[in-house]
């Protein structure tokens, strides 16, 4: 459980829309966490009845929730509010922003081309390296070992996890966020069987990541052969995803763990693909289409549509199928016997 | 072909269970290897018929081989025993017991924090990063280039191979394995579409992994939103496997390669998921069932039970449905023709 | 959009074959784009009609089209030619040829075993590390954060990018290219369940990548329990690819994205693997035979076939049971309506 190095201010608490407070206006708590881990100076929240026991058996030294559960947990330090789970968040939040920041600077066992712009407000970790004409931006942190290529252009207070690497000439905004291993860059997949021979296609495009994205761990976004790969502004991609040459992703998307899309696909704003889903290549997934896990695509998809299954149909078409596929062998001996009548009869 | 240093001790293997020597009590070893890249010095084993003209043929030194198989290998070395593959495996682990272990000591190219707890006995090579008050124990391997954050426990004897990352205040237990490349305690993947912004939930839990684990490369296990995502004691996890924030995971489960768990599933002991198989959210896998690869976890599964398909089902009724699918077509033409029958007497 | 150093030579293009040039012959190109990012020192083509309007409207310095299209950009500067996308790639391949290498040399924050045999024209970048043994051949990159283990063989002209891990007595052919991310001969998966403990299988093979292999970022190729891995010439490998221990793979094969292999799997020469596909263990897939996207093979293909599906069958016929899919509703009512008359016969 992460110990916060500053006190929560319970009388700032008061000022937080919709929420009053009962109890010990001097708590001490240091802590956020669950009804299981919870100490005398941890905050946790309860929203629904179901953990109602777990929190009330809990030594939580602070409980946020809801009006309807106050009454029942008489003699707690309660804050109450219609949203726990988003009040608990918001005060997360404040939080982390008053933790003191790390020094900025660049560590002196990073290795850093001569010809690079790194701000003075940025904090540069060991085992960093930054090659030739790239610009890191304003309060930017590049955690230990990432490996930037050149001309490579990093928007202010974007946080590289450690390991991350980003290829020559790609572009990432600002408030960005990308977590560790994940590989910004790397050659689409294209080659031309020519006399026996896989033949590389050249791939000289890049990869434009727009602000306010956040991607995984380990995940792949491939530059691309002509052009750009293009993740839209605050778009969210989990860890493992493989997001191939030339695709063009919208605004607000959200891709779940293991997606995989092949190259110069488009997803338009706000399309939502579940875990493990594959698209394949040249299609386009409409506005706000969401996608069931481990579907497959294979066509485009319109816009403002739930999608499901391999391949992918309708979501409520897809559904009654695998209702009934349960009586297929059944179906199958009725066929038979059918068949076996009919054959009788002639 | 691995090299071991030290020769084989041919005498100490009769002391080996169930076992018997037949040969040149001088006889060289120093590899372990398969009949097709033996040499004179290798030790190989035969353990099925299949395999018996390949392991004559070959020029290895020793096969190790059931009794059932001598007679016909008169002449060769032999270790003759009833299991010869797991005497093969004993053999190699002496010998690997054997090879002498590399110097402890920290490289003067890590960078480690001033406040941190690194054993003596521990190991930590080129370009390693361990952030402040972090703890390593006795007689760790920490290879090169891992990243460790700030405030993480490793227990004793653990083996991180390069390229590890370990992000802030996760723990490690002891004798633990982790390959090249996977990720520890990225962030959770959780956003609320506030007004058109996904909006990122913060994730200040943590991930405990316990003793006996094996976690292969480039996998991901991402920390709680808040508490804690727990791999249990002797779990096997393969490569590019993702486990999403808050699951808990029992003992001694194996996760084969590129499974994925969405977030707060709970896997009780000795769960096996095959290769590629995904798991949604907030489910519970009874203990000991066994899932079939690519399968796609949509609800609860009880103990000791076999599941399979997309939606998985019951392995058997899984196998009986696949079994009929290719007479869907047929069917189809009959369920035309009747409508067809039915509609002209009407 | 890359810039190049140089320009491109407009006068040695009409040495090109099947290439005629039109327009000024004066002209200077730097940079190779899409219609969408050209400016008027970009060069682009133009092979299929659906463009030609963007290509139209498009500030491209030169247009590398068809003798079809070239009446109707009547003005432009064209170089015309059968094949447009063809020759744009002939002609980058020689503008990269061109740039100027990066100089060979050691860099001072590499970690490289005293023992090692590293070419002179070699280059290692920052922050390397090289194990006891390790040979690495004439006018290889290895790109910043590489780590290699002890005995590792790397052949001529090879190119590892950012972070790729070679573990210990892997074997690396000639002009081999390997993307950031991936690790090269990581344990095998093998545990045999022991009175409750899952015991670790010693994993003392090898990989074996031969000549013009390339594999993209962050797939993993795992060593050999005994013996090797084994990666065929110009065989190309996409992102987070999984190969389990033991696989042999030929020729020229193509795996796309997240594909998995289960162990000692073997696929001949120029099989091609789609996006997602899964492969169990101990199975062969004959030579150019081809899998669409997320199937799962469960037995041996033969060769020169076109599999689909789960568990993947002749594409045709799956093809046909899935065109059938939808009307499984339609034909579960009638069955039941069947069922029902049936019984109120008897």
């Amino acid at each position: 459980m992460k110990k916060f190095p500053n006190a929560l201010d319970i009388r700032a608490l008061a000022a937080l829309p919709t929420v009053s407070y009962e109890g010990d206006e001097n708590l001490v708590i240091d802590s956020a966490g669950t009804a299981q881990d919870a100490t005398q100076s941890t905050v946790i929240f309860l929203e629904n009845e179901d953990l109602f026991e777990a929190v009330k058996e809990s030594q939580a030294g602070l409980i946020i929730t809801k009006q309807e559960f106050a009454a029942k947990l008489k003699g707690r330090n309660l804050l109450i509010t219609e949203k726990p789970y988003f009040t608990m968040m918001l005060i997360i939040e404040r939080w982390l922003a008053q933790e003191k920041q790390k020094e900025a600077g660049i560590h002196e066992s990073a290795v850093i081309a001569p010809d690079t712009e790194v701000s003075a407000t940025a904090r540069v970790e060991g085992g960093v390296t930054i090659g030739s004409g790239s610009v890191i931006g304003d309060g930017c942190i590049i955690e230990a070992g990432c490996a930037i290529g050149e001309r490579v252009k990093i928007g202010a207070h974007t946080h590289l996890y450690p390991k991350v690497v980003i290829y020559d000439e790609c572009e990432v905004g600002a408030h960005v966020i990308i977590h560790s291993g994940t590989v910004i860059g790397a050659d689409g997949f294209g080659y031309a069987l020519i006399e026996g021979v896989q033949r590389k296609i050249p791939q000289i495009g890049n990869v434009i990541i727009k602000d306010y994205v956040e991607i995984g761990a380990n995940s792949c976004v491939d530059r691309a052969t002509l052009g750009s790969t293009i993740i839209g502004e605050g778009t969210k991609i989990d860890n493992l995803v493989q997001i191939g040459h030339n695709c063009v992703i919208g605004k607000g998307c959200i891709l779940c763990g293991q997606v995989g899309l092949a190259g110069s696909t488009v997803l338009e704003d706000y399309v939502y693909l579940a875990g493990q889903v594959g698209v394949a290549g040249h299609l386009t997934i409409g506005a706000k289409t969401m996608v069931g896990a481990q579907s497959g695509i294979t066509g485009n998809l319109p816009p403002d549509s739930t999608y499901f299954g391999y391949p992918a149909i309708d979501a409520g078409k897809m559904r009654r199928i695998m209702a009934v596929q349960k009586y297929l062998p059944d179906m199958y001996r009725d066929y038979l016997a059918r068949q076996k009548e009919k054959k009788h009869q002639e």
